[in-house]
C-alpha cells in the first residue's frame, strides 16, 4: 500500500454509522473486554479488519493511555499505524507515542503526507519533535520544517506540498505519462500549471486531461483565473472559498504567486466541523479553541477554560441583584412584583439569544453582510415588539388573575414589550459592532447578551413599577 | 461549456473572501447603483465577469424581487444561468423564476445535473413543477421524478444519478476509453464497479486506473469493501461517513445493493454547514430547519417560528416567579435575599449552558458516545462543584460585605454550590436521555435547560434561606 492510499481514496470496511449506528459501541465493548482478558490474538484480528479512521475513533474512547498503546501496537502494517496516528487528536497522540523511541516515530512518519507529518510533530513536546526531525530523511524534514514555520491555522500551516504541477508547454500525453510515473500523487484532483518561474498560471481537471487530443499543450486548455489563497490566509477563510466554489482542492501561493502547496477538501471538512464547534462553545461562554481540550483535559483545566466568562457574568448578575436591592422599597410595598422578575429577565435573555444566534451564524456563513445590518436590525426590533406584545399579553393576563391586580398586569405587560425590544436590538447590534472591531462575534452571544438583557429588563420593569407604585397597591 | 463544468471544476474568478474580504460589499454597492440608474450595459459586464457562486450570493443580497430578476436575466450563457439557479435558495429561486414561462425554465434546467434539477423543482409550487416536468425531455424528467420520490433529507433525495460505473470484466484501457467518450461525467473521482446485475461490488480511483497495465481487468484491482449508504440514510449520517473516511463521493445503493446514485463531497460540505446552523438555532430555542427561512421570510413567519419555545419558557419562568411568590414571607422578612435571586438563577443557567453545549456538540460529532456518558456525567458534576465553590465563594464574600451578614453569605454560597451541581447534571443528562428517545438533543439546550435551572436554583436558594431564616435576620 503506498502513501496515496492513506488519503481520501481508501474505502475500507467502515465500522460506525450508516445502518449500524450502535455497532461502534458494540465493537468498543468487545475491545475493552478483550483488553481486560489480555486476548491479544483476538484483538489483533479485530483491529486488522477495521478502517484506520475507526481505529483512531476507538483509541480515542479507550479509558487509559496504556490501553491505547496496547491497541496501537497491534495495528499492522506501519503505513496503517501512521494513518491512524494522523487521525488522532493531540491528547491521544501523546498517549500512544509516550514511550516510543524517536527513531521509531521518524520511521512511522515517513509514510505520511507532509501536512500530516507536521501535524503529528506539532503535537509533541518541543525537544522530542526536534529529535524526530533530526532522524528523518533531510528532504522530508526540510518540507516539514517549512510547514512548521507558518502561523498556526493559516493556509501555510495546513497545506500539503504534495501536489501535481506541470509547465504550460507540456502536452496532454506527456502529462498523463508523468502522472502515471508519479509517486506522491494521492491528492490529484486537479493538475496545476505553472510558468517556468513556478508561478501559478492555470488549472485543469484530471478528467479534462483524458478528454483532449494527446498533443494538446496544457497552456491552451487551462482555466487561467484560478481561485487561490496565500500562505497567510486564515483557515476558515480557506474553508469558505472551497465551500462557496465547490472545489476539491485549493492552491496556496506565496506573495510572488509561486505555487507552494494545496489544501484538499477533506481537510476543509474538518475545519468546518471545528469552526462550528468553536462558535457554539464560544456562544456558551467557554473560552476554548477545541472541544477536545474541554472533554479530555483534566477537570482543573476544564474549569479554567470555563471560569473567565462565568466570572464576568457573575459580576453582571450581581449588578442585576443590586438593582433589585436598589428597588427594595418598591418590592417591600408590593411583594407581588417579585413574581415577574424571573419572567422579565428570562424572556429578555431568551429572545435576545435567538436574535444573536441568528446574526452570529449569518455573519459566520456570509448570509448576512455588513450591508444588510440596518435591515436586519429593523426587522429584529419589530420581531421583538411583536413577541413582546404576545408574551406581555399572556403575562398581563396571568398577573391580573393571580394577584387580582390589573395595574400590576399592565406594568408587567408594558415592561415586557420594552424589555424585548431592547433585548433584540442589543442582541443584533453587539455582534455586528464586535465584528467591526475585529472581535469574534460568537463571544458576544450567550451569557454576555443574556446578562446585559437581565440588567436592562429588570431596570425597565422596576422603574415602571416605582413610577406607578401608587396604582399597584 | 458542458454540463461537467457546472460542478466542482470551474475555478472562475472569485469575488468575495480571501484577500478581498470587503470586496463583496463593494460589488454589491456598485450593482445596486447601476440598477437604480438602469445602466444595463455596465451591469451585464460586471455580471459576466463574476463566478456563478458570487452572482448567486449577490442576488441573495439584493433588496427586491424585481432587481433580482433584472440581474438574473443578464447572466449569459444559459448554462451559467442554470448554475446560478442551482446555487440560490428557495426564496430567491421563487423571486427570479416568478414570471418565467414553464417552457423556459425547462430549457434552463436541462443544463443542470439531475440532483440540482430536482432541487430547483422542489422549491416551486406543485402545479408549476408538474408543468415543467411535462415539458422536459422524458428521460430527464423520469430521472428527476425518481429523485423526487425519496423522503427529503435522505441520501436518495440528495444524490445524483450521474456517476460513472463499469462492469468487473472491463479492462483499464477500455475504461479510459469509455471515460473519454462519456458526457455526463462531472463527478468522476471514483470509478464504481458493478457485477452484471448492477450490484455494487467495488471501487477504484481515476488515478489508479491510469497507473495499471492497459489490459488489467477492473475486477482484479478494485477495493471490494465499499463504504456506501442506502437511499433512506439520513443526510447527516451521510455527511458523517464522508467526513470520517475522507471520501470525495459516496455511492448510494438500494435495498438489493444495486448502485442507484452517488453523493459528492461538495454537497456534503453544504450539509455540514446547514446541520451546524440548525443545531445552533435549535439551541437558541428557534424551531426552524433553515436559517434562510428565518432571515428572509415575513416578520410574522419569523415570529411564528420563534414563539413556540418562548411560550414554553414563559410558562417555566412564571413557575420560577410563582416559587418566589410562594416564598414571599421569607423575602419580606429578609429583603436582602432578593439581591441574589438573579445571581443564582443566572449562574445555574450559564454553567448548564456550557455543559449542555459541549454534550450536544459531542453527540453530534461523535466525540461522545453513549459509552462515555457515565464518565462525562461524573466529570461535569465535579466541574459544577468546583465552579460552584469558586463562584459561591465570591458571592459569599460579596453578600457578607454588602449586607454585613455572614449568615446570608453562607446561605447564598451553599445554594450556589448545590445549584451548579444540579445544573451541570441536568444539562448533561437531558440531551443524552432525549437522544436515546430519538429527540434531537439540540432542542434540550438553551432556553429549556436554562429555565429548568432557574427553577431548581431559586427553589434551592429560598428553601435554604427559609430553613435558616432565624439566623439571617
Amino acid at each position: 500500500m503506498d502513501r496515496i492510499e492513506s488519503k481520501a481514496e481508501r474505502p475500507d470496511k467502515p465500522v460506525g454509522g450508516g445502518r449500524t449506528a450502535s455497532r461502534f459501541d458494540l465493537v468498543l465493548d468487545t475491545v475493552a473486554r478483550l483488553l481486560r482478558r489480555g486476548a491479544i490474538g483476538n484483538l489483533e484480528r479485530i483491529v486488522s479488519k477495521m478502517h484506520p479512521a475507526d481505529v483512531a475513533k476507538m483509541l480515542h474512547h479507550l479509558n487509559t493511555a496504556q490501553e491505547k498503546r496496547t491497541v496501537f501496537e497491534l495495528i499492522k502494517p506501519d503505513t496503517s499505524k501512521a494513518t491512524v496516528l494522523s487521525e488522532l487528536d493531540e491528547g491521544d497522540i501523546g498517549d500512544v507515542l509516550q514511550d516510543m523511541p524517536a527513531a521509531d516515530i521518524a520511521m512511522l512518519l515517513k509514510d505520511l503526507p507532509d501536512d500530516d507529518q507536521a501535524y503529528v510533530i506539532t503535537t509533541l513536546p518541543e525537544e522530542r519533535s526536534q529529535e524526530i526531525l533530526k532522524l528523518m530523511k533531510p528532504e522530508d524534514s526540510a518540507e516539514v520544517k517549512d510547514l512548521l514555520q507558518y502561523e498556526p491555522k493559516t493556509a501555510g500551516a495546513i497545506m500539503t506540498t504534495e501536489y501535481f504541477s506541470l509547465t504550460e508547454d507540456t502536452t496532454a500525453e506527456e502529462a498523463i505519462r508523468k502522472l502515471q510515473g508519479a509517486k506522491d500523487t494521492g491528492n490529484v484532483f486537479y493538475v496545476y500549471v505553472t510558468d517556468r518561474g513556478e508561478k501559478l498560471v492555470g488549472v485543469l481537471s484530471l478528467r479534462q486531461l483524458l478528454q483532449v487530443q494527446p498533443h494538446t499543450r496544457l497552456g491552451t486548455m487551462i482555466k487561467r483565473e484560478v481561485i487561490s489563497v496565500t500562505t497567510d490566509t486564515d483557515q476558515e477563510e480557506v474553508a469558505k472559498l472551497v465551500a462557496r466554489y465547490n472545489l476539491l482542492a485549493i492552491p496556496v501561493v506565496d506573495k510572488e504567486n509561486t505555487l507552494v502547496g494545496i489544501i484538499t477538501v477533506d481537510d476543509v471538512v474538518d475545519i468546518i466541523h471545528d469552526a462550528a464547534t468553536e462558535d457554539m462553545l464560544k456562544m456558551s461562554g467557554t473560552q476554548i479553541e477545541e472541544e477536545d481540550v474541554l472533554m479530555h483535559s483534566s477537570v482543573f483545566q476544564a474549569v479554567r477554560h470555563r471560569v473567565p466568562w462565568l466570572l464576568t457574568n457573575l459580576i453582571g448578575s450581581i449588578v442585576s441583584g443590586s438593582i433589585l436591592w436598589f428597588f427594595r422599597f418598591t418590592i417591600e410595598e408590593v411583594v407581588a412584583l417579585v413574581t415577574f422578575i424571573p419572567v422579565i429577565a428570562a424572556m429578555g435573555g431568551n429572545v435576545g439569544l435567538q436574535s444573536s444566534t441568528m446574526i452570529i451564524r449569518g455573519l459566520a456563513t456570509g448570509r448576512i453582510e455588513q450591508s444588510d445590518v440596518k435591515r436586519v436590525f429593523a426587522r429584529e426590533v419589530l420581531i421583538g415588539f411583536l413577541i413582546g406584545l404576545l408574551c406581555g399579553g399572556v403575562t398581563l393576563a396571568f398577573a391580573a388573575i393571580m394577584h387580582i391586580n390589573l395595574h400590576l398586569g399592565l406594568v408587567v405587560g408594558v415592561a415586557m414589550v420594552c424589555a424585548l425590544c431592547m433585548s433584540t436590538s442589543m442582541a443584533t447590534i453587539m455582534p455586528v459592532v464586535l465584528k467591526r472591531y475585529g472581535v469574534d462575534p460568537a463571544v458576544a452571544a450567550g451569557p454576555f447578551v443574556t446578562t446585559a438583557n437581565d440588567i436592562t429588563g429588570i431596570t425597565i420593569y422596576l422603574s415602571l413599577a416605582t413610577t406607578f407604585l401608587s396604582y399597584l397597591k
